[in-house]
């Protein structure tokens, strides 16, 4: 259950159904997840951040599927279950193999357990690190 | 400054040596960064964490490079200073350019925006994104 | 489900009955929500942390509304599910506004997303900072 | 020392000079924090951070010192050195004073204590706090 | 609902089902819980990881059981759900009582504030704790 | 660098004073550390704090050097480099030997990476978990 609500189609201002209608027409398909319905409470960052995604993940230097898996990494470790879940669903749509799946899960624990390790030793940087 | 002693060279076990030595001829370098020197201190924890990078970041259906990409985008969400350094060094080496260092680091701000923001609404799961 | 007992009325000790009446006197209801019955194992944590609670989100030069907006904040960036539920409840029961509430979303996902660019840049702190 | 370059006044482009100037005018100071350098390396993330941060920050339902003190409560949990540094003297800059930042403090320590316990508890969340 | 398939006993593979039984054996239960199931769709992480978890938890110079409420203590700071309740479920089959949980729940609590506190104050380390 | 003064003996109010000589004469030191004389710039918060940690921290069903152990594992997981620093000197000084600090950062560490694989596969709680 969301803390606020989720705006349905019918109670779409013209501002909001903007927005619904363009997710809809570039992702080809007539669902639009929840995130959006939660946001739409906010028209301004509706459009703001739909705007952001659609810049952020699209093509460029690193492939759109990589960048949803690097969603999933940041995901991870903060524990945003929905978020996990709607990008991991984005980068299978976007011909995540399960072998892929399996070795940026093997990365994403590597990195939590390495972490974890050297925030506990306090490792100081090595001056060969910095630019 | 570390909680712990970071091993030189000189007092390394032979245990510890061996491990060194293998970082060296894998890496093609004769240095041996301090998340090591720390770690070396437990000889068994050494040996095992430097195996299971070796399996994990080496070469698969993810090119090495990513993984790194990946590794930066865990620790920046966890804030581990070291852990940053040092993999964003290592991306670097395998060919990370400018231009992807500047997209990840958007794919990663984003990410943690709509991760606060969905944290923050707690946006329950669509039925659609369940396997 | 919790990982511990919920405490209900007809089994509270004298000592747990004590916090839970005054519970329901400060907040004028009879409801007593899970997070005191889940404490309640322990009445030495419970009766300590419901006086740590009533002293810091009391009047004084912040306004309580804006305390629970700033625990929002907190919860969000730890992702507590259910701080963020119960304290979004009271925000809302000392008069958060929708307005407000979207102005608080807006700038818990802000710093989440700029916490995280400068966590993966490392940006050094500039003197000018410094007290 | 950061991950990337700090981009300085005499290498500046136009367009990341058209920034750092709107940054001076709209702050009244001739300082550029670092964090604004360190994003000088992506001009496009530089225009479009400073833009939301302008639009998110400034004047609305919730006073700007107010939401430097909710970013500062984001940054503490995310343990963001270098944004609780500037967001702190942010927020001393729009008049905190002494007292509001002790109690600040307070319910940050006190949120970071429940938000931990009740994650231990797993406490479920209660039917009267849905919307 | 999980982002991969839970593998069950008919459809494990040699490799998944020689793991299943050993956590059955070890475990002296027919028991397989639900992480290790989906694991299994990774039957090199599944293995290494399983091997790894019966050296790190075992017996050592700290009691199994002690190692599970630092387990729980570790994942109630990152909020995973599942691994609060499977550890604080294995802290209990090993002996863990309830005035001992209870004084665990207050540590992590008072840690959680603490850690808030710092970061919120940037304490400097002292000289007099280094190594 | 602090974000707030560090409360020096000779400033010292009446009360953040019998506060400071409660901590040495407690701990048998005339060391008082930086997180107390940041604190003190709120002597009520100081003295709170102080006789939260004395009473939680002190001898119990748990072992004090265990709880400091717990601790470092919390701190670990949220990157408080400050507490980590100061709970790992209390930890040796109640006798962690070096192998007991080996294999706390074994368990934290694979706390860390499990941690991070089932957030990543939100993996759903076994019935045979619950209470």
């Amino acid at each position: 259950m969301a803390t606020t609500r989720l705006i349905q189609d019918a109670e779409a201002s013209a501002e909001v159904k903007a927005v619904f209608d363009d997710i809809r027409k570039v992702r080809g398909t007539d669902f639009v997840n929840n995130f959006w319905r939660a946001l739409a409470n906010d028209p301004v960052a509706l459009k703001a951040t739909w705007e952001e995604i659609k810049q952020v993940m699209g093509p460029g230097t690193i492939d759109p599927m990589i960048k949803e898996m690097i969603y999933i990494a940041v995901s991870s470790a903060n524990g945003c279950s929905y978020c996990i879940h709607s990008h991991t669903a984005s980068a299978r749509a976007k011909g995540m193999s399960g072998e892929q799946y399996s070795e940026l899960l093997r990365v994403i624990g590597l990195a939590g357990k390495t972490n974890h390790m050297v925030n506990a030793m306090q490792v100081p940087v090595d001056p060969e690190f910095t630019v």
